[in-house]
């Protein structure tokens, strides 16, 4: 990988040079918009309509008292226009071919590509990254040796396969898949190209936000009733953080603009790495959670740290349960239409339920509202894995004691029909 | 409804009237592409790998040989290139929107908005209309009196109820619907508004043909590799037919443009009516189906069958079986994140897996290929309900037998972990 010493600055204006490098190689993603999910998040959750959280007795309601312990929560009355940034429809399924195209852009602007192509590159990554290294990597010619846990998503595999790379599997922990990786670095020459924590990943990630920016001005001179009354561009954005290097780049990109970046994570076993970390004054280093957002289940790494950890830079980091993150995707799929995988749900999981993040939108935005871009991070997931989501549950209790068929049809109800 | 004899003529020029007339109600939803739908589509199904189908070891291929009974089907090599009409966005997620705002203008011209308002508006549907309807009936303030057989899914009861409409619950016999729908216009002088089998309602599902034509120009002239070589506009457009209000309208906007129109539907139980009139020369009058694409078990409507059975407007209809509507779902949701109703996915099914269609798309459109036009007519389905299409059924024998615990983890491997 480049030399972190010789990269560019991490400064809005290197984001808008990375731009200029990957446009030939990604998509400009679409940015849409969901009058339904706006009026949702505009209402407070205790006025809220049952139809608009989880459906199903068997799931709670995703909304709770803010984390202040207000007695009385559920009551923060935001007023926000939602513009999702569709990274679902980039290449490979997710923002990530943002990074690896301009990461592996500059090793080759670095090293030439004669050399790049001799020696490869590789990476660990669980998914989305593998993914778009093997594609970006593909593109050059260059040889692909990808590093993923045996527990990987087979569809996620599958992916990286299809784009011609070398898949060599290891454990799941940072032990096991460092030693892998250093062995295929030792036999092959392979440059480490890594899925966060790199000048040159920040950069490319932070691009989306160039554009977000941009096609929301776009939308509102065209359409004004889309925002909020008399704005004409985004107010805030808010970004899943799992290692940091999306949310970082995205801070780097809109410093100076006004526009307001805010992480968004999971709660679950300690996935709240960030939150905690700016508690504490101190990064996270290592985290372990089985969250269904799965592609944020890693760490904070250190250079995206040293810029979400500056006030400057970032607002804020919220963080939401699973069943919240359920409710989100729930919502995005059946209202916005938008297929997204749980980890891209995080964000407007925040928007719609997290109370403390709804109480400061309401005080900063007051009567007018705010603009909030909504990075829907990617779509890369099965229809098994939404099954396994949100299958009824009396069906499978029911079925095991035999009153429903396979098909989830009640037998009683077969006879007598 | 407005008196037969007086509706405008079923001409492309009244589309384009009836276009006029309702733009300012429904979105002009986008058209969406997507590269490796159409690798797979241009690839011969017997020379697939099985990641382009139905993923797990339970389900079948969703291939067969073509109904001419050829021993070595499977082999047709269609070059097609996709565009994607995205009704699921749409207001109310489905097209159905057109037709009942066009609908209810065209009663409004002739009756009178006061005399509209006090009389109201009545109709039977198990899904879309109904949601349509109330949309169009609370945007005008004129009361919509719903009828539904019990049966209907949940979410559409809900999405018609919260338009404010008055939903009143019937069987689901076409018998039993009459009878409420009677009483209700006994009552109150209601007017029908039928879900397919009237000129104003084909006139409006017709505009969206006119909207992709136009659409799929201006994306070629910006972006010509997005078609087949050296094409500048669409070859062919297929749609799904249950009553044939859409199927009908979109032959109407484009005969004499030189555009094809396909019809696609199922073939489970009978579903496939439609093209089994066509083979017999005569509509067939009443189809009882239970296929999971839910919006397509009527009986072709007798204007909508005057129109497709008219060989100078509709090319052909081809039907597909539930496994392979199944697939299409699937590509269609994991690789072009489009969310869509399993009865929108019924045209892209075709495209992929009935081999007749494939071989004449092979032999018509020769080396060059055509870029056809795929209309995704809804997305109003539910995370239950792709959750019991999509369960892994060896987790549900599992689980019966206690090898594995409700969220699916095997129990054995979390004590060995």
């Amino acid at each position: 990988m480049t030399d972190v010493s010789r990269c560019p600055p991490l400064t809005r204006q290197s984001v808008v040079e990375a731009h200029a490098r990957i446009r030939p190689y990604i998509h400009r993603t679409p940015v849409a918009t969901c009058e339904t999910i706006n009026q949702v998040a505009s209402t407070p959750q205790a006025e809220r309509c049952p139809h608009t959280g989880p459906n199903t007795a068997a799931e709670p309601a995703p909304h709770e008292h803010g984390v202040t312990g207000d007695a009385a929560g559920c009551i923060a009355r935001p007023r926000v226009k939602l513009f999702f940034k569709c990274e679902n429809q980039q290449r490979i399924g997710a923002f990530k071919a943002r990074g690896a195209f301009h990461a592996l852009g500059r090793l080759i602007e670095q090293d030439g590509l004669d050399n790049v192509k001799r020696k490869g590159v590789v990476t660990h990554s669980s998914g989305n990254h593998a993914q778009a290294l093997a594609l970006a990597a593909k593109t050059h010619g260059i040889p692909a040796h990808i590093v993923m846990p045996t527990i990987s998503t087979p569809s996620k595999i599958a992916g990286t396969k299809s784009h011609g790379a070398d898949v060599i599997f290891s454990g799941s922990t940072s032990v096991e898949r460092g030693a892998v990786v250093a062995e295929v670095m030792g036999k092959t020459g392979a440059t480490l190209v890594p899925p966060y924590d790199h000048p040159d990943i920040i950069l490319g990630q932070g691009t989306q936000a160039l554009e977000l920016e941009e096609q929301v001005e776009g939308l509102l001179e065209v359409e004004p009733g889309l925002g909020v009354p008399g704005r004409k561009r985004l107010d805030a954005v808010i970004a899943p953080i799992g290692g940091g290097g999306m949310l970082s780049g995205i801070c780097t990109a809109l410093l100076g603009t006004g526009i307001r970046v805010f992480g968004a994570e999971p709660r679950f076993e300690g996935a709240d790495d960030a939150e905690e970390g700016l508690r504490q004054g101190k990064r996270v280093e290592s985290v372990k959670t089985l969250t269904i957002a799965d592609g944020l289940r890693t760490p904070v790494g250190e250079i995206p740290w040293s810029i979400i950890s500056d006030k400057e830079k970032l607002a804020g980091i919220y963080s939401v349960t699973e069943e919240q993150i359920k409710a989100a995707l729930r919502l995005a799929m059946e209202r916005a239409k938008l297929f997204i995988e749980p980890s891209a749900a995080v964000p407007l999981a925040v928007v719609l339920y997290n109370e403390e993040f709804r109480k400061l939108v309401e005080q900063e935005a007051g009567e007018e509202g705010w603009n909030v871009g909504i990075i829907l991070s990617g779509g890369n997931t099965t229809m098994e894995a939404i099954a396994k989501l949100f299958e009824v549950p009396t069906k499978a209790a029911e079925r095991a004691e035999g009153k429903v068929t396979v098909d989830g049809d009640r037998i009683a109800e077969n006879v007598a029909g």
